[in-house]
């Protein structure tokens, strides 16, 4: 008898969890992804700020597909699922399946503000990243041969939209790179003339945290020359202002949207099945679709509720959803059941700056140094690759140690041509 | 009185080293470069095949310049130099000059076949080397799927024009990537399926080495799988194929050109001066233009004959002349005068392969595992930098004990969109 073929769509932190724990002699593997590699999504931002070489967050698929049994790669978009001839279309080909494991995340949500989706930088792909450093460095070469006070402004002023990890994270980590490395490389720009301001509609950063650590990261930002607007949103934008509610305007070049997520397209693929919020998938108490039990979605794309809330759009919940689903299809081939899936919450956090991060695990709370080191050797840890893994740290003791960056090149002078 | 502004224009290896022997307090240095970083070229074929990062083989230039005294740095494109007035002229302004060096380097020279200028890669910038690397790589992912075998022979297939030091070193790299990267990642395509042609028109590699040498380095591409064809030439392109010399055409998608190079554009910009081959400028013992003292031409832009011959365009001679040009300068402003420029020819080297390489230093010959060592070493030490140092070494020690080569990511799927 042939073996029963999983195909994995998406190479995400679910898909590769799932991936893993499949590969063997159980299966026929197929991955689809429309990279060939996967992506550390959690520190793009520092790839956008010129801390990291984009290689250091990536790792190649067909590295890890090699040293795994039954396992294939194949580098494709996906144009559709036929959930009842059970396959999946792609652009380079149909793929039939036994098991399906839709695992291709979630892209960033604009809430159909047009001029925003138009002008704004979002941070999902590595591309965006690249593009959002080339952007921001180039800002300041113009800057410095800028004699219109007026005009100078707007292009060192920087508009975030976005409390969560991601818009705090980013802030911080621009606000470093000005005031430690670009200031310095451009003697006639003081780190007073330029501006980041980080915007927020709730009443507070970090919604997910203790409010003790929301009141930490906002006050640390502050001191470290973020202005943070709360209740506030951006309703539109031009390529060089920003327009916020109430009708305000703020002369700037660079708008940095991490403000929501959606499911991805595969999403819409799926006909006959229930959508939630951001268009996610309604998935079953074992993560299977209701009338295919041999189709699961995982992460981002999952809608699925715990005590009446749905699980965050976030890496552990589909690492964990990930790895169940895999357990669960090897225990039905076992004929036997796994229990409903359960997220356990190990905790969260976001760094600032230097030397300073907020953290909740186990309901214990750290903030400052502490939670900080424990953010590092996090990231270190769950980034994968014995290379990159040194990569990093060597960039991050190099940074630390000399206040450097030295990943501020300009790659292309085009202005983002397809980050949109 | 003011001091006197030096305007050095190209920051490539002739340049600075000319800007950093004049950094101090004696004149006001102005640098103005396309790019905001130095590249280091010789490396550039090792990121097109997937051994190194971009960001390893560039280094900010404003890094460098804040810590020279007096200096400052303009990123900007030079469209025009007035001779007469005394100022070069950019797309961010004018910038008058006392002392001007010209030190823009060359463009591949395709030597008006438009077939190959619109269809061939080639190795000069940056984004050419990492577009070239998404090229083979996409290739590679094509040909695993591809079922029709004179398709995806021809996906399979890699015609290298020029038998010089970066055809050669191409090359090489390139069959190292196929056999001990890319057929591990691809069960599914032998090595015996792929060919690498390096086609050179003279009736030997390497023709600046003597002829043991040059044997050797054929011999030893041949022996890992390289077909060398000797007194042979490209004489037309299509995305698809490689025309040669007598009608044979080649199905091949990838065309890379190290045949030649020519000066770069800028040399066109100065008028009522004589050009030499490959339109570089005519210039006097100590590197100056005829009718203007205070103009010096550096690098692959000088055309500058030692015992009859021209000086070849190569880092070894933009770095002596680049140190020369500074010290002429000084000794002009002290009332002295300096010696003719006499190029100090320390030798070439050229690596083949793993643990394999040709070099002649002050008459010496080396090949073998010695060459290839002295090559890394030199390498590295002409690299800038501490990061980029390590991170080089970092890969080439990890490509050495693993056989692997990490940075093999497609980082855009459109296809070269602008290398040419």
């Amino acid at each position: 008898m042939s073996k029963k073929r999983v195909v994995i769509a998406g190479m995400g932190f679910g898909g590769l969890r799932a991936a893993k724990a499949l590969a063997g002699d159980e299966f026929e593997l197929i991955m689809i992804d429309r990279n060939n590699y996967h992506l550390f999504q959690p520190l793009l931002y520092q790839v956008a700020t010129a801390g990291l070489e984009q290689e250091a967050i990536a790792y190649p698929l067909r590295a890890l597909v090699r040293r795994w049994r039954g396992a294939s790669f194949l580098l494709a978009e996906i144009t559709g699922i036929d959930l009842a001839g059970k396959f999946v279309l792609t652009d380079s080909g149909t793929v039939p399946y036994d098991y399906l494991v839709i695992a291709a995340g979630s892209h960033t949500n604009f809430f159909g503000i047009k001029s925003v989706a138009e002008h704004a930088f979002d941070l999902k792909r590595l591309d965006q990243a690249e593009d959002l450093r080339n952007h921001i460095l180039l800002l300041f070469e113009q800057a410095s041969r800028e004699s219109d006070p007026v005009r100078r402004s707007a292009l060192l002023t920087f508009v975030i939209v976005g409390g969560g990890p991601t818009g705090v994270e980013f802030a911080g980590a621009l606000r470093e790179l000005i005031v430690y490395v670009l200031s310095q490389d451009h003697p006639d720009i003081a780190p007073s003339e330029t501006r980041v301001l980080l915007v927020e509609a709730a009443n507070s950063l970090l919604s997910a945290m203790p409010v003790d650590l929301q009141q930490y990261a906002c006050r640390k930002l502050r001191i470290m020359g973020v202005e943070v607007l709360l209740e506030n949103r951006v309703v539109g934008a031009t390529a060089e202002s920003v327009e916020l509610y109430g009708g305000t305007v703020i002369a700037s070049h660079t708008l940095v949207w991490s403000a929501g997520v959606a499911a991805a397209d595969v999403a819409g693929f799926l006909s006959g099945v229930e959508h939630g919020a951001g268009g996610r998938v309604a998935v079953q108490a074992d993560l299977s679709l209701k009338a295919h039990p041999e189709v699961f979605v995982v992460g981002d794309m999952a809608y699925f509720l715990e005590k009446g809330v749905p699980l965050p759009m976030m890496a552990p919940v589909a690492i964990q959803q990930g790895n169940y689903v895999a357990r669960n299809i090897l225990a039905r081939e076992q004929g036997t059941s796994t229990h409903p899936f359960h997220y356990f919450d190990k905790g969260s956090m976001a760094t600032i700056g230097r030397s300073s991060a907020v953290a909740v695990a186990a309901g214990v709370r750290f903030r400052g140094y502490s939670a900080w080191v424990a953010w590092l050797l996090l990231h270190l840890y769950y980034l994968i690759g014995f290379r990159n893994r040194l990569v990093v740290m060597m960039n991050w003791t190099y940074a630390y140690l000399f206040q450097e960056r030295q990943v501020r090149l300009i790659t292309a002078k085009k202005r983002r041509a397809d980050s949109l």
